[in-house]
């Protein structure tokens, strides 16, 4: 059975709706998507990393459309590992854990992965949002759009948009 | 560089010396060495699973003797990963996250896994004290010594007794 490895923030965790809420709250902000385009996620919210270090930004960020139905379809086709970034903010550990837990209760504690760094991380295919994740894999790398990934032109990825094509990709 | 994978639990943390105080505490049993060979740690301990799901565990295991100065003297030479299985009990996920912090300075959270499952981390050679863990692992296996591990006899592992004895090996 071949393995995934699934990304968590910008895959599974609608992050840039959650940033926009907390930018929004915090200073009326409302950028539009066009605005994000090209710009990482620290460059394009100026609180970036005080919102993700407070408590509850993960354990309440919303899920990405499509994602419950498309990752239970992977999980019962492939050997799906869940692989998020996650000891930078050691605060968000259980925070991430409760929440894939609680919106994807089909993946047991076996299949999760907190990490600094994906690099050393072995599968057949991944789906990632960041370049830099996709670029050290060895296998097919499956880059999933958000805007600050959507100037990224490379033959080694294949895009997808959307759940709706990863389910009829793989 | 070669990447070695450091497990933490029986090879950092010394989860013997905690369990049995635990032990103590709870039963007033104080088991010798002896007793405990061969035994997996949850056949030895009565109240392993309670002990490790209690919290502060594993924030106030003590440090395995000269693995601060061998960690360091490992780091220096080779890209440590620490990769430790954590997810099982997502309570220890920050208090290990703390206590690598505190007892090891010197290594970053680009340097921490943790996971369920190891046998998709990749690397060069790994140190555990589970044959199970190193069963699937593709480069130099180092089986650390503990008391369930003191039957296995594999020619694939090399063994090891204590911190010293890695350090003059790698």
């Amino acid at each position: 059975m071949q393995r995934v490895l699934v990304d968590m923030d910008g895959v599974l965790a609608d992050i840039y709706l959650q940033m926009m809420e907390y930018e929004y709250r915090e200073s009326g902000m409302k950028p539009s998507e066009q605005d994000l385009y090209g710009l990482l996620e620290e460059s394009a919210f100026p609180s970036f990393k005080k919102f993700i270090r407070s408590k509850g930004f993960f354990r309440t960020v919303p899920v990405i459309k499509d994602s419950i139905e498309g990752l239970e379809y992977l999980n019962s086709k492939y050997s799906v590992l869940i692989v998020s970034s996650a000891t930078e903010f050691p605060d968000s550990l259980k925070e991430k854990y409760d929440w894939l837990s609680e919106n994807y209760p089909f993946i047991s504690w076996k299949q999760m992965i907190f990490c600094g760094c994906k690099d050393s991380i072995g599968g057949d295919i991944m789906i990632d949002d960041h370049a830099k994740n996709l670029n050290f894999f060895g296998g097919r790398k499956i880059l999933f759009t958000q805007p600050q990934n959507v100037f990224i032109q490379d033959a080694s990825m294949e895009r997808v948009d959307n759940w709706r094509e990863i389910m009829n990709l793989l």
